[in-house]
């Protein structure tokens, strides 16, 4: 079996964060940290870190006693024709960033370790796993519940971080967290954008450079459709068409979807009320790469307290 | 919210047994006593306990520190054709039981504390899984696999313990436990057994009494195979053939299966090899009942060493 780093023991310690390859060694260190009374904070990536996923550390040292950040690119979600091969590996670099950030583990197991016997059991969401990611990449959603589910069975309790820039996995990876009674409490973070608007994503490495100047367009056509929505615009059809047309000006941008939704089911109502959350999604294919964003927007309350508000029954809603 | 028992605080005490009706109260519970050094048992019932379910709890309680026992009729591996109403439900009797056997903690959740949000997500297996009960029972593993899941995301590190009367289960437990990296080991125990050879379920007490002696025809049945094994018979056929006579000699009894399989698979080998351990099945219905039993063989060895055992190359096999 072919390790790179510590195998034998699971553990060798370079820079501040000690690595670990096996998930007996991870679930071990972890559960000891909770037994010296320690919190536990857990940021699972896919590696190839960049300053989104630092944010993420960050927080998670700044509100756990102890962070663990997991690197590990998983086969599981990736699709037959996707870019499993050519996903950025840069773990060296991971491991400074992770120490620099105040992870104090660093899990990365090899593939083997994690799927030894192949793939027989796998985790399944329905609800918000359904439509747009889901729907343009089958299978993805069962990879990315099923490899987390073994990272929370590992981890056991903590609090555990993820980006909003992947706002579908993160209604996802709560769902699933809640239904199978982890006790993980998922917690999102704000996307971190490069000064042009791009949101960071380690395929941003892979976007051809002459493509480059287009990739902030998905920010754009989210702000327009944020704009419309303030100004008024209710129906997802017209929020969406706003949007649309913004990625539509430059040729290069293949558009998937570009979708208002609600936030918390991921459907789209036949119209948003009066101060209702709304999450604004697009993909779009750039070259080689696919592109994905999303920002939130709230329809503006009416003046005076609307009927929702005003009755006690709906209170709580 | 229409609890039973102290859904309030999360537990009241009762005998020597304290109980549990939330997922979280019972998720701290294993948690602190882990703090505390103890190792834990857990011991997955329905309720109904029968001397069956004591010789798990007794176990478990010689193994380990403490001893959680939970009930709970699963809605999810059900069939809609099942007996999910008529299962029998005794918890004063269960409570009283586990308590005498040595458990600790009884964490017994009504339904709506487990799926709180219905079922959005499900843990699936495969391998072990097919054929046999899954065949016969449509969703039924998929629904043990995420209760199961459930019990073991809340338990966190433990022993868990299951009854060999239902091997297929202990199986897919076995399997999805690994996959998803619980840090639970699983643990087989053997089946207990009326005098007449009858496997203990709780589902016996809804045999109509008429029709009572038929039912410790499944284990002659499978003792007749396991004859069958030692005396030389090697292909499932012949075994299965041997053990559906046995079945057929009473009208009352409709065989659903009776098979002889490869344990760790479940697959029927064309031939079984000398030396191999061997797993005979059946289920059958006797009047509105649905009964399954299982039994150990294992073939022959021969006399001198055999190919296989002399070949260094399969050593490890």
């Amino acid at each position: 079996m072919a390790n790179r780093i510590g195998a034998e023991s699971g553990a060798a310690t370079t820079a501040a964060v000690e690595r670990l390859t096996t998930p007996a060694s991870f679930s071990v260190a972890l559960e000891a940290l909770r037994a010296q009374g320690r919190s536990v904070g857990l940021v699972p990536t896919m590696g190839a870190l960049h300053e989104g996923h630092a944010s993420l550390i960050r927080r998670a040292a700044a509100e756990c006693d102890a962070v663990a950040v997991t690197v590990f690119v998983n086969p599981l979600q990736f699709g037959e024709s996707e870019d499993f091969d050519r996903y950025p590996r840069t773990f060296d670099a991971d491991a400074e960033l992770a120490a620099a950030c105040g992870a104090r583990l660093l899990f990365a197991p090899p593939v083997e370790e994690m799927y030894p016997g192949g793939v027989v059991t796998t985790v399944h969401v329905d609800g918000p796993a359904l439509g747009l990611e889901g729907e343009s990449r089958p299978g993805h959603f069962d990879g990315v519940a099923t490899v987390v589910a073994k990272l929370f069975a590992l981890a056991g309790r903590c609090r555990a971080y993820f980006g909003e820039k992947d706002f579908q996995q993160l209604a996802v990876v709560r769902r699933m967290a809640a239904d199978l009674s982890f006790p993980v409490e998922v917690v999102g973070c704000r996307t971190v954008r490069e000064a042009d608007g791009l949101a960071l994503s380690s395929r941003n490495a892979l976007i051809d450079p002459a493509d480059r100047d287009a990739a902030p367009l998905l920010y754009h056509a989210l702000q327009q459709g944020a704009a419309a929505v303030s100004g008024g615009a209710t129906t997802p059809a017209t929020i969406a068409r706003v949007m649309a047309q913004a990625l539509g000006t430059d040729p290069r941008l293949d558009i998937d979807y570009a979708v208002a939704v609600d936030p918390a089911t991921f459907n789209a109502p036949d119209t948003f009320g009066p101060g209702d959350e709304v999450r604004l999604l697009v993909a779009a294919r750039l070259g080689s790469v696919r592109l994905i964003d999303n920002l939130g927007a709230r329809v503006p309350a009416p003046a005076t307290t609307s009927t929702r508000e005003a009755d006690p029954a709906c209170a709580g809603a």
